[in-house]
């Protein structure tokens, strides 16, 4: 079967694999839809290390093709949204409530990391029964797919940052995960959504997912005007959403004492990511930093379905492009070198 | 001043009594605008014992009329919303979390029961720095009065139901606290919320607050017909909003193991409150029972405010009649005898 | 192989089985030492329905016999302790944060219940990797399999009972499990636990375990005693480890608004477990009803082991009797019957 | 009356000063017993900016002297405990759980910082009936004033650190805060303590306290210990009670993923406190930074207090020196000048 990889540090193209074969609890499926996310890139540039003819990809939704002898809910012709991440469920980190973690730190994010990834014709998904869910017939497969990743991650964003009803948000960067949690934070109740983003084409966006207020850092102080609009209490929650040193310090400095940072950026350059002392309160303000990795299993992903089949989400506005997996190289690029205003690019196999 | 109050068991009126005056902490309000609810209705029937010239009501918006000496946010003149229940912030149930418990068992709900309450000319507000809030501009004093108690009571079902995004939510009658209740699980992200009415008009109002599902019990087996919604596996979460023996054994019923069943009713009768032993688990299903009283507090008022302000949920589709204070035997009759499919009367001062 | 099995409802006995085998996730153990449990008793009554030569029991430790295929962490010849509920991990009640509630309502609870039990030569072990723990070198047999069940149920009721530091407890009976919450309420640091009992010999225990206060029914009035060592406010926790209807309506008395009722009890008779509606606070006097089922797996049985091998809690003073496997018909009645002031007979492979 | 105040940055004396009035709800203490704390060693150095003849102290004991007309729970002649942070507790912050952060970020801390402290003959407290605590009977003043800040800042280390029973926790410096966050520890009963430590009375009262383990980081790598101690895991719960980037770094570095780092400590100094960024798995591995202030009320008091009458901790053990009142120079060189091995010096007037 056809598979996009990355071939060394720096490089992608096409190779030829076998199509994966299930052990007793997995499935094996085949591809329909899968999106581009820029964790892919930091792949290829050697964000997890040297890797050779690494499968990438961590996003799809597709038919199951096969199953192993021990998965009772699925069976071939089913079609199926795969979680990003696939824990390990008997782990002891997934026995602690942390299944992301499970078998090794971010341990669950096994595609194109541990194992080869979902850009391929077919892909295959350990403990298939825990980590799949059926796609409801009102779900198109290009909103479903959005469930993998985006909406897990972005949602998380919201919900561990203990937003109380009629609290007041702000989320740094509206990227797909930061536009995630900006619908994240409304469906929590969230009163008050600052959006800080500079792109116009993200502002639209924000907007339409909730965003009562755009701050643009481009032309406005982000913490005077933050203050401003919280009456200078700072925010409830200030939701990470690009995973860069100084959006973190911003964060802090915006919440207020007793509010919560919650991150679901990566972070992925430096030695350290740095707490700005006094205005974390010389460590005694009770702002509390939370994090996580998108969240997987069947129980998430139906919940999450339900949310777009219920249309309380569209996810759909964040496909920019739409691609042919034949024109993957094309796709890879332009999310890559960030062209044409891209936010998501769709891949139909 | 002019009071409407109970004067014995059973009897309502008009008394002439003093304009309060405040302690160091407090405030006097002028009443503008109240609501009648069905607990002054039992309040009137007997349900927390015999009073004599009460003054009725705890649902009130008004113009702050004169403050203590200690009082710092408020002066006369402002425009406020008073929660109903307006707790001892010092009290040891305050620094527990539970404020509406201070000073003795629900003892936080001073109005119309340890102290005259707000159907007057002018009303006594104890520490009036922590339960008022100022009414934003954007604000009508009929859609503040609603904050006083029913967003207050109907978001806490929510809020105490431990809904995640995505979850099922049963709203067990759609009164006006179950309506609030019904909004609030769609704050919270709920992905399928169930409205239990049997009311046309009530119904109604179910759709508009956010009810996917209405289920009809005088039609349908609730139960049944609940399960059926769920994949056969409960809601996670069960809001009771009636008080009634019946209801709770419903939602207790119908919720999934490790799901919540939310209280938000007043319980008036009967020796007992009977959780069915079997479909508890005989005590091990993991179904947690919370209750609660409706949260009062500056940093409340000022959230719900704000849920109102940016158009997340209209109260005022919930007031149906309208009267002046002049009319108040009136108004009290309609409620109390549910005449003319009434939902909340609105008292115009 | 030898098992001992209920025959048909109030029958129990020996029967000839052939060892199990292992599936690929599985373990079968060679049983060295098991504990019997009230629980057997309420089986062998019906309790669960009628079984037909099921073998009992759920406490055991053993030598690792054999292991499926898929299993990495044990080996033959390991010595483990295996939890009394081995969950279904993938499932989503495992995955919601509820593994005991998985793919039934109490559905972990698997042992003599939906397949055979831990009362033989070898017993069966369901995802090995997940649901045994290797006992450390400083823990013998029979400390061990106290965790399995008596250990891991008592101090959930503890967890689930919300104790602060310092905070005020009551346990209601101190049988195994009770002894173990009392254990349990001191290892979360409460500050008074009253242990509720009048049988002299669990009273003795009750103070070992770390009851500052024992309170004995028969003598006293519970409630006002409680009162009274509570400066009248109730306690945070109640912990209801008896489960009866009187205990269990006793427990809400007792305990404070915004306190906790934590049941442990496995509630056998009746239709209804009864709420007292005015000490409930009429449905909003914030006293909240947790419950649960034994914790199972690795993670739980290693910090069980933990606490033992500290020296934390020394379980072995539960012992009262010990039988050799061939004398179980006369260990069950000894329990089955509470003979000579047995608190938990230990049996001997 | 005598006061010993700082006089200007870097300079501390005695001041003749009026004896305070209370208001009305507020009451006057004649101070009986005190602790010093670093934290006076900060103000004098400037860490809070420059004051003039501020009065020192946060942590007393005494008699109350007088009340404000509107306290209820004191009188004078009562033997009480004043908590080090007192909240206004009508404030939005108390209501949203963080009365610490009352007023201003860490803004229940008053005493020597926005008010006079309570080094001084007589002391004020706002919120009397809020903020004190009647002594029991058995509890001598020296123990009670460990309850001001030493086990309230402690013991909070330990809560916010969300300790599993049974799990793993470093303690990571053993002065007077660490050594009650290593009691705290027990207290919530964690399976194994480590504490680290090179100073050898410290060591000592660690293993009095609790400690299983002590790692000295002047003998030993502190994170290649801790990890051998916890099978290559890493702790549930890190406690950083020290305040220095470099210990931050280590308790990052040292929890696994899903634990907690709980913050105790006072970052004095530097622009950043740095989180390692490939340790914190690059912002997602679950691990969470929580931070806190001194606790105060009279519930927590109260609860502190329980736990001492009872005979679980006895904070006496860290009272290494004793002075009287007069002696106040010298008493606050030795612990400023960290002299003679010093813990915690006494102050008797």
């Amino acid at each position: 079967m056809k598979a996009f990889v990355m071939k060394e540090i720096g490089r992608v193209g096409f190779a030829d694999k076998p199509v994966p074969r299930p052990g007793p609890g997995d499935a094996v499926v085949r591809t329909t839809r899968a999106l581009i996310c820029t964790s892919d890139s930091h792949t290829v540039s050697g964000g997890i290390g040297p890797r050779e003819n690494l499968t990438l990809g961590h996003e799809a939704v597709g038919i199951v093709h096969e199953v192993g002898s021990e998965v009772r809910i699925f069976r071939p012709g089913d079609r199926v949204l795969v979680g990003a991440v696939t824990p390990d469920w008997g782990d002891p980190a997934s026995q602690n409530g942390h299944p992301s973690q499970s078998g090794a730190p971010l341990g669950g994010f096994k595609f194109a990391n541990s194992k080869d990834g979902v850009f391929a014709e077919y892909f295959h998904v350990n403990e298939a029964d825990a980590n799949m869910a059926k796609i409801p017939d009102g779900v198109s497969d290009e909103a479903a797919v959005y469930c993998a990743d985006m909406l897990s991650t972005g949602f998380m964003g919201a919900e561990k940052g203990n937003i109380p009803i009629g609290g007041t948000v702000a989320v740094l960067a509206q990227g797909p995960v930061g536009l995630m949690a900006t619908a994240g934070a409304r469906l929590r109740g969230a009163g008050l959504v600052i959006g800080v983003e500079s792109v116009p084409r993200r502002q639209k966006l924000a907007r339409t997912y909730g965003a009562d207020v755009i701050v643009d850092f481009t032309k406005e102080d982000v913490i005077g005007r933050i203050m401003e609009l919280t009456d200078n209490q700072g925010v409830d929650t200030a939701i990470e959403a690009l995973g860069a040193d100084a959006t973190f310090q911003t964060a802090i400095k915006i919440t207020k004492p007793g509010g919560t940072v919650s991150n679901t950026g990566y972070f992925g350059e430096g030695e350290f990511v740095r707490i700005p002392r006094v205005e974390w309160g010389v460590g005694m303000a009770e702002k509390t930093i939370a994090t996580g990795l998108c969240p997987g299993g069947r129980l998430r992903l139906d919940r999450l379905l339900r949310v777009v089949a219920a249309g309380r989400v569209d996810p759909t506005h964040l496909t920019t492009h739409q691609f042919a997996f034949d024109d993957m190289e094309r796709a890879f690029e332009v999310l890559d070198k960030k062209l044409d205003d891209v936010v998501k690019p769709l891949i139909v196999f």
